[in-house]
């Protein structure tokens, strides 16, 4: 007998044909006479209803009795279906059962919080709002990989490890093959890294973009998609110390183009997700509904945003124009706007949600508030960075032009106080057949969790890590 | 004017037309009246010729007295080509030098060898044989995301830190955040983890294999694609301390259609290469014999073994029963087949490329030999374990059928001297809806390894980590 998916039966229909399904049941509804099993496989949000007669299957005192969660094999025969909001249903002729569950299995409780799911993340994947969650991500990832193979990028998987500190930011983990309970020491009392694994500190990346510009400084146009680490102490619905992030790196590609790549990329992950997960896209939406309701909060839902996110042309305003408009704006801010200083959350918010009414990427920022490698613009004041903003969250991607010229970029690491030395193979890059080039940064999570409209970063990531949970 | 990438200019041979063109520059000809320039933009193998007369630029003498690596825009007329091995070539009207070079460019030796090469890592990409190499890997990795993605598969980002040694192999790397120069101790003298980012000792994965199961056992199929890490101490062609593996998992799979998925897998990888990549496999090839002549070393192509592979139905036989073929042959072995002993790479080569003259899968290991979490077949002796062994490396896949019986797992974590404590949510798995359930493993760099016919695994990763050396 053949065996189907349940996203192959809700698809294809095989009424008046004998199938084996295989799942988890979601519901049991029993009587009597007969019973109804309701399965998921995982395979799409849908799930099918299983009528077992106590005629005609052996063991019905043991299947009418299962719990939500146990796993079975059904053999059976597709019907239409009479059921409201199914077109087929299958009736059960024998159901092998897997796994059974008992009372103990976490699932079972009707009302099951975000946070108490989080300690059940080995289990979240088999429940409604999870599988649609984990199914978008899953979209979201091919739609990457698609759009720029599509455009003809490469792939590029940049190192985990290193020695660089790319940011500058300090906040790196360390890596270690030492024995930490008998570290070795040199003659200064300091740790002696001359006997770890590299030879050397090492740390966890921050960022592939570096190595990114290594390769788009041959191959032309690259792209990571891989995972990259902070050791903040921020424990936010908007920080994880272990994320992905995709960096687009291009050669001969200024800072417009890379607006418009970014433009372009934003819109083809929301569309491409819409059109594949429509059914996710709505599960989440009713349960945030439910949830709101459930919390006596206002409900409005997110998705005429992201529809109008991926319709709108963005626009463009630099960060001086920006700081004018909002100054103008007669708006009360928590933190009064200033030219010098990064814009706020509340200010990015206010431009994309209340000024520009849709996505504005804002370019040009000053010098002060940037990292050491971006195209130092004639002021003297600014350089070639653009973040994009959009309606309901702020900034969702950070980029730049970066500094091709050579002398330029080695004054401002001096202005900096950084060293250039781990730094040697970088300047090359300047040094042999310079060029222009600019890349940005999409922090994937970051962009699911837009997506989906689940508002902790946790739920949108198969196994969170942030301070202290490491957990599974 | 419009700006084609070359590859664009090569395929769409706009004759004709006044076309941009930008790279770096592979070789110069030059003389009084006029000069060849030969680039290419990283977008395919291809090259442009340019030819630019002394009359008709400004810059002549400039442009002409250019080297090897340096960068240019050109806009020019495509007119066909009278040159052998090409179609089309351009004639250069303006040209904008972006970056000179100079005789310090490690790249304008003629012979520069892999290992001083592995020491430029940063200006690999702009060589033609490296070019080839990252271009197959992106391909290779576009080849996995379709396989899996075409057959209902989720793409699975699991966790790099975490607190479980999954393997039980021992070799991991430690993961802090304390200060090593003033690490925080216990009563008993010991590292005080508890002050640590995730307050307990936290390390690099080995593998995403048990996350996967959690994800298979409610989505169904899933697959990871992420780095792992070993800190083992082998400097050999075959180990990277930091690798990225593929890890399909899949619940209601039993190992006959693990052995399936991976055949389908790997013959898959390598149709998609040979399509999407001919240039690049031959331009590999032709270096191979170019340095083996060099070296006067023998060389056959590896390409008519890989399209055997290609089209060959995989082979399948137990481990009992290829003990008892080596031990028959009447070869001789550097170390004699024994059974309850691993498989050394000389009898897994000796099976595939003489006995089986082509793929074989070898099933049903001794339980000693193999991890904890692996079927147990009804002898009490073997597990329902399965690598696949192609000619030329040997095993390229290992994987197996997984205990979902919660007893049979429970007794033989006992058995194996290990802790249930810290694997309780892999346990739950069986305890709450178990299912049968499989998956397998594929080393990233070693595929591409296998499919390039580069012999040095550090070749075909972007940035190599190995003992002592964590560059770039």
């Amino acid at each position: 007998m053949e065996y189907l998916k349940v996203s192959q039966v809700l698809k294809e229909k095989p009424i008046g044909k004998e199938v084996t399904v295989k799942g988890w049941l979601r519901s049991v509804r029993k009587s009597k006479a007969f019973s109804f099993l309701v399965i998921n496989d995982g395979s799409s949000q849908g799930t099918l209803q299983i009528i077992v007669d106590a005629n005609s299957i052996d063991n019905y005192e043991k299947v009418s009795s299962l719990l939500n969660g146990a796993c079975v094999r059904v053999d059976g025969l597709i019907v239409e279906s009479g059921g409201k909001g199914q077109d087929v249903e299958m009736q059960g002729r024998i159901v092998e059962i897997y796994g059974e569950t008992d009372d103990s299995f976490p699932l079972q409780k009707k009302a099951t919080s975000l946070e108490f799911l989080r300690e059940q993340a080995h289990l979240r994947p088999r429940t409604n709002l999870f599988g649609a969650v984990f199914r978008i991500r899953h979209q979201m990832a091919m739609a990457t990989h698609n759009f720029f193979n599509d455009r003809g990028f490469y792939y590029l998987n940049s190192p985990i490890l290193t020695a660089v500190d790319a940011e500058g930011a300090g906040e790196m983990f360390q890596v270690t093959n030492l024995d930490m309970n008998n570290l070795p020491k040199n003659d200064k009392g300091q740790v002696d890294y001359t006997t770890d694994y590299f030879g050397k500190e090492t740390n966890l990346c921050v960022t592939g973009q570096l190595e990114g510009e290594c390769f788009a400084m041959g191959m032309g146009s690259v792209y990571t998609f891989g995972p990259t680490f902070r050791a903040e102490n921020s424990n936010t619905p908007r920080h994880l110390s272990e994320f992905w992030m995709i960096e687009p790196e291009v050669a001969f590609m200024d800072l417009d183009g890379n607006a418009k790549l970014a433009q372009d990329y934003i819109q083809y992950l929301i569309r491409y997700t819409m059109e594949k997960a429509p059914a996710e896209l709505e599960a989440i939406d009713k349960y945030l509904a439910f949830s709101a309701k459930s919390n006596k909060e206002k409900f409005e839902s997110h998705l005429p945003i992201l529809e109008k996110v991926r319709d709108t042309k963005f626009e463009q305003v630099t960060y001086t124009d920006a700081i004018d408009i909002l100054n103008k704006s007669g708006h009360k801010f928590e933190f009064k706007p200033e030219w010098g200083v990064e814009l706020q959350t509340e200010h990015e918010r206010f431009l994309s949600e209340i000024h520009f009414k849709g996505p504005v990427t804002v370019t040009d920022y000053p010098r002060d508030c940037k990292a050491f490698y971006m195209k130092q613009n004639d002021d003297g004041k600014t350089v070639r960075a653009m973040d994009v903003l959009v309606p309901g969250v702020g900034e969702i991607i950070g980029g730049s032009q970066r500094e091709e010229d050579l002398g330029k970029l080695q004054t401002r690491i001096k202005e900096m106080g950084m060293s250039e030395d781990p730094l040697w193979w970088y300047m090359e890059l300047r040094k042999f057949g310079t060029a222009p080039h600019s890349g940005f940064g999409l922090g994937f999570e970051r962009a699911i969790r837009y997506v989906t409209g689940m508002n902790n970063i946790r739920d949108v990531i198969p196994f969170p890590r942030t301070p202290k949970s490491c957990d599974f």
